[in-house]
């Protein structure tokens, strides 16, 4: 897996307005482009996230059915977490699958990154795939406005809810499923 | 293709601020979860958008590489763009994919639809294959801002592009072509 392709950034020519959220930031900045134009723009600033594709020792996988106030419905998807400023992508990742699944995994291996919304947000997520598990005894506390549900679903229940759109996965998870398959057995 | 799962909204207490930036807004809610939690919390508002896998009738797709500012580099992503107020997904698709790539297409099939972004943002991309395409004669001009170049790829190079990570697609694009080859003929 290589790094993401070099960056070709625009020239800021004036901030015009922002908004902090937590560990969001929309900005609205006037830039010029690569392409010479200058415009005003609008766009979420990230710290990043990850996201970890964790596999049980049967075989099997751990999802979360998780309430999303965003898009106002709860949504499936794999395991993942915004990164505390400057937190390591991998460290954020194990933090996280103890606190929303109570699992610890000791092999975990590089799916690459992705970009979910690169129209608006500068956001990245770093995935992996986790294996090598064993319950923890007391998991950590989670985040007191997760609303989410552990699932253990086999590939071809994961497959059959992608193409059914029954239930929906979001993007990330979905990137990441794609990016798995081409390293577990079938 | 079953539409999405019903919505569980959230209940509006307060709005605390808002910034909008052409199609996009950005709001900060103090808003009641169904878990029963009340916090404010800061999402896009985004008016949806539709994506389209344009297959040539020699079997390759049209791909599209992209500047976007927001993460400063060129990917590869399939072709799409944000509604109009109250445009229809299909229709606007139709019109974005001859002002992108200069096609036009005959056969459309829904792939259904997906969410980009869940965590901080209400889009939702519709998803189509678009098939019996032909040239047109002279295409419509696009937006003053898009810094595009038409990629015609096989199915086998689109893989290997995904799978290497050498260029980036983001995640609608991947998802959609994880739908696109469960219809596609190998």
């Amino acid at each position: 897996m290589t790094p993401l392709s070099p960056t070709e950034p625009s020239v800021l020519i004036e901030e015009k307005a922002s908004l902090q959220a937590k560990k969001i930031r929309f900005e609205i900045n006037k830039i010029r482009l690569p392409m010479g134009l200058e415009k005003e723009f609008g766009s979420i600033k990230h710290p990043g996230a990850s996201l970890a594709v964790p596999q049980t020792n049967d075989g099997k996988f751990v999802l979360l059915r998780q309430y999303r106030f965003a898009i106002s419905r709860r949504i499936i998807e794999f395991p993942a977490g915004t990164l505390e400023d400057g937190e390591n992508p991998l460290s954020s990742m194990k933090r996280e699958l103890g606190e929303e699944t109570g699992y610890e995994a000791y092999e975990w291996e590089s799916l690459g990154q992705m970009c979910p919304c690169p129209g608006y947000s500068d956001e990245i997520i770093h995935m992996y795939l986790a294996r090598n598990l064993t319950h923890i005894a007391e998991p950590p506390p989670g985040d007191d406005d997760e609303d989410i549900e552990v699932l253990i679903m086999s590939k071809s229940e994961i497959n059959k809810c992608i193409s059914s759109g029954n239930e929906l996965l979001d993007g990330k998870s979905i990137t990441a499923w794609y990016r798995a398959c081409q390293l577990i057995e079938n």
